[in-house]
């Protein structure tokens, strides 16, 4: 993995997860995540509990699957780049990689340390992680 | 349509597009779009080509719809707010429509006015549209 790619997934604040039902329709939705070892993690916070919350986990553990892309957007169009990751998916109900999973989650973001996940909590494979950036990284 | 969701999907500058292939596997890609009637319209632009930007017209080809999503990230996560897009997709490849989109697309930015996107230009119906804001838009 390029070293950008590296540091973006780590300081990235925000990203989108799509996930298919059964028929192949595409449910999106934005996520806050953290890494632990070669997976993302993430959980269902205490935002008001929509069925829409409760049916990516359905897509995932019947699809086994997921995508979440990471990308910065910037009127300054040089400046723009993505970062996309597919891999399986896996809803974590107990045990030490849930507890993993969310000490890492409150590790990086203040606002779970107020009010840690209390909904479910799931992490994707890094297994395919493919990039884009506009302008070429500069030699270093 | 709520005002809110219709201001946010006339003015945000980015969206994220979820299209599925015929295995069901999700590709997201960050994209720039602009409203035609009920249909949110995009195109592929002079960013190098990669087969992911022509796989997702293949997905659309495939399978006749996709996802999009629009969202708000802020740390104050009580400004959080998401749009969420399904409807069937159609691949503009000439005609009226097509020429409609483009004039849509280098209105809304300046950044195709100096360079207006030469690739295929594809079209998302607003079939359903659902949305989730954290804090309830204060009565008017």
């Amino acid at each position: 993995m390029e070293e950008w790619v590296a540091d973006a997934l780590r300081s990235a604040r925000v990203a989108r997860l799509g996930t298919a039902d059964a028929d192949g329709a595409v449910r999106l939705v934005p996520v806050c995540f953290a890494l632990v070892d070669a997976w993302l993690v993430s959980a269902v916070d205490h935002k008001p509990k929509r069925t829409g919350q409760l049916r990516r986990l359905d897509d995932m553990r019947a699809s086994g699957s997921a995508t979440v892309l990471i990308d910065q957007y910037d009127e300054d169009w040089s400046q723009l780049w993505w970062i996309r990751v597919r891999g399986s998916a896996e809803v974590l109900t107990a045990g030490v990689e849930r507890d993993t999973a969310l000490d890492a989650l409150v590790a990086k973001y203040a606002q779970y340390r107020e009010r840690p996940p209390a909904g479910a909590v799931y992490r994707i494979a890094m297994d395919e992680v493919r990039s884009w950036r506009a302008t070429p990284e500069p030699a270093r």
